[in-house]
């Protein structure tokens, strides 16, 4: 799939999970958590993929209506770790079962985590970081 | 579906319909007739969809890699007229088989053929507009 297609899916399904699932909770004074966010879309699509950054936020702003989140807890570990982790819950050498972005080069991974780490730096009031490489 | 999810998922199959399918034709030397391109989102989700139009069109040039028809055919006819022969096609009073926009208001196919209209007086030279509404 062209990485620019691939990030319009991502925009689709944000802005229909914004609109029909988040914006009804908030309004009812419901705290919303999500695993993966805009954030996500700028990590894996802008720095992972190579795609325009500037676009890609201009997209997200638009899928989201504006809304961010108002606390980001990244959950930090070097890619090679990570990688073996999922690789281990999604049952090892069987491919089929592995998600597109497990079946990506450690180079990827690396990109994304920079991509994160970029995000982190320029808000470091919103974003958390949480060290998790042991264990 | 919200209609900014909806433009999304056309974007996406236009990116993707670009890069696998058309531009290989046309470094091919080949010349490539499409069935609906961008000026179709631009009347559909921007004219009936009432979605931003700026956004539309810089989305559709994202898409398209900047690239546009040379010479776009416009059949048009009244929107009742083609709604009736949509609905002929699918079976009538079976709803389960008409696709979305068939399932729309007549005014949302009037306000598609306004965006239609708008994009043939903007772009003459392009845009060759055949009357078929008899018949």
């Amino acid at each position: 799939m062209a990485p620019l297609s691939e990030l319009f899916l991502y925009e689709a399904a944000r802005a229909q999970h914004v609109r029909e699932v988040i914006e009804p909770l908030l309004k009812n004074g419901v705290t919303v958590l999500c695993d993966r966010f805009a954030d996500a879309t700028t990590a894996y699509q802008g720095y992972g993929r190579r795609l325009d950054l500037p676009w890609v936020e201009s997209l997200n702003h638009l899928a989201t209506g504006d809304r961010s989140l108002t606390s980001h807890f990244f959950l930090d570990c070097p890619p090679g770790k990570g990688l073996e982790r999922a690789l281990e819950e999604t049952g090892g050498g069987n491919w089929t079962k592995r998600a597109r972005f497990e079946e990506e080069r450690l180079s990827f991974h690396r990109r994304v985590r920079k991509g994160y780490l970029a995000i982190a730096r320029k808000e470091p009031q919103r974003v958390k970081m949480i060290e998790c490489a042991t264990g």
